[in-house]
């Protein structure tokens, strides 16, 4: 029987209650079709960083390298740990570091999910690249607390980077309706989207098969509210990326069904799958949270593992549950009553 | 009688169609309210740039600064001259040279507009950082043309800078609702983001009756389309801003409707006024382009020049014009026919 090794990091917040709830319907269908999953827990967290100073151990990424993939729930505790200090010293490394270089998020409504737009019809891959860019974390401040203070965070796109995150959008484009949408800015930032605008045509040439359309990030993102139903694959940076994945959240109904996969398309080091929510600290164990972008993003990694019956059959489940009105409101269920839900339908 | 010297900047492609029809009722509005208009027109232009080499003249700054306000149809031709020399060599250089800093934008519904959202009842004001960040326009290419080609793009942001788009947002706030979102992504953007918002907190202690909100980008994008009703004052980056109008102009029903203006609050030098559309070459010069984001332009201008009655009432007759479903639909009416539809009511 084949036997996949997962870390879980489920961080903090709702980040928890979430990773419990994929984990637990990750293994049911483990049970169904036949292989396993040996889990690993790793307590890194915003907790973690105020006991230890540090987010993840100093060999934390060593330790990561040997699993098959990693499963994520949530970081970031601001009350007591900045942002800036969370995610720099936990989420952001690990794609970094494991050149999980393609971000992946699907947009679609599931069936009974009622979404803020008129417009139903739409079905969106968005690949956001992962790994540098507006990310880099290049930058400064001079003149620190004075009048005269000056902050400058630097973008930095390689033509690696930007070549390869191209190369896999237009593969999923192929793959799908033929359709690519390359997001920049160019008309405002005349060196790192002009590059990217470039690098866009001359891999264009090697897909004659797909369309490619590029596109301002101000206007894409009126588009998607005005008609996502004309969009198939997006290709954009990791700035960009982030901003259209979270609205593409909202188009489908909200976050707690925006399911991501941070992907390491060469396998030469985990992949990393996380559901695009945030840790919510508000309604953190509370029973409360929306688990179906977390499972979704557990079906992806089963996706990635080559189980892909199984995750077939796990996004079967979650719409057998939403067809039938099960979380698909704010507050209409708990989070265990919506994870049953899905694992009778995935059990049935 | 007070006389206003406008510059009028049409521009390209249908810059040049709106801009004739704001005119058109801004000069009914004057004769209405007893001022004059004495505008003088500069071809300055993606035509121009193919001409002569440039934009506009070495002297275009000068010139312009001459004028009581500046009124700029759209800048854009890219089958001719590609954005980046475009857009750096005429909208850009003027929002900085004459400390434009405040780009404002209104988004709300004008009557009988439908909106691709069911939520109808937002009333949002977005107050752009206009003349630095991530327009810096600061960064460069390395190793270009080759496998080893790094591209990097300097956001740059002054205390100066943030603190007086701050300031300018929080009088707006106390102004309206008492309410002001700040739009950072100091999560992963430790140096600029984070510096943003220090300075929001501070200055927010001067103004204990507005209730401040800081918000992630993406979280905000999303926000826009899920409760654009919780919205009122939104101070963002000159990106971030830029993304989020073109996202409001959506909610509102498109950028048919975006009107926005350029102000440089101290008076020191002219603001500028524009639709937030662009060019739209497809449709150029064919009398089919809405003019109304242009003529609310025209509008806001009017009532920066201290005739706020004659904007009022231009306002007032946009919307005789559109709650009778005139200009609401793309298509639906000619550019002049909802023009003197707007000039008629104007002058009832
Ligand atoms: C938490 C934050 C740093 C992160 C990001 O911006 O990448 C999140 O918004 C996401 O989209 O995964
Ligand atoms: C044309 C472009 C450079 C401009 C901008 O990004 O500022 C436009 O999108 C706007 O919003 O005024």
């Amino acid at each position: 029987m084949t036997n996949h090794k997962i870390a879980l990091i489920p961080g903090d917040g709702i980040g928890v209650d979430v990773t419990d709830a994929a984990m637990e319907i990750a293994t049911a269908a483990a049970r169904r079709f036949g292989f396993t999953l040996a889990t690993e827990t790793f307590p890194w967290s915003c907790d973690h960083y105020l006991a230890t100073g540090r987010m993840m151990p100093e060999d934390g990424i060593e330790t990561l390298r040997g699993f098959d993939a990693i499963y994520l729930g949530a970081v970031g505790w601001p009350a007591t740990v900045p942002d800036s200090v969370s995610l720099h010293g936990l989420l952001l490394p690990i794609r970094k570091a494991f050149a999980q270089y393609a971000n992946i998020r699907p947009h679609r409504l599931l069936k009974g999910v009622e979404g803020p737009l008129k417009s139903e019809g739409f079905d969106i891959l968005c690949i956001r690249e992962n790994t540098e860019g507006e990310y880099s974390g290049a930058g400064g401040r001079v003149h620190q607390g004075t009048p005269g203070e000056v902050a400058i965070q630097t973008s930095v796109f390689t033509r690696m980077g930007v070549e390869r995150i191209l190369r896999f959008g237009f593969e999923q484009a192929r793959a799908r309706r033929g359709h690519l949408t390359s997001v920049t800015k160019s008309n405002a930032q005349q060196y790192s989207m002009v590059f990217w605008d470039e690098v866009t045509r001359e891999v264009a040439a090697d897909y004659p098969d797909v369309t490619v359309e590029p596109m301002h990030i101000d206007a894409m993102a009126a588009r998607m509210v005005m008609a996502p139903e004309s969009l198939d694959v997006i290709v954009a940076s990791n700035l960009f990326g982030d901003i259209l994945t979270d609205l593409g959240a909202a188009i489908q109904g909200g976050l707690g069904f925006a399911a991501s996969a941070n992907i390491n398309p060469d396998r030469s080091a985990p992949s990393m799958f996380e559901p695009v929510h945030g840790s919510a600290p508000d309604i953190a164990g509370k029973d409360i949270a929306n688990p179906i972008a977390a499972i979704w993003s557990a079906a992806m990694m089963l996706d990635h593992l080559g189980e892909a019956e199984a995750a077939a059959a796990i996004l079967a489940a979650i719409e057998a549950a939403t067809a039938q009105g099960i979380g698909t409101r704010p507050g209409s269920h708990s989070t265990s009553a919506i994870t049953q839900t899905v694992k009778a339908a995935l059990e049935a």
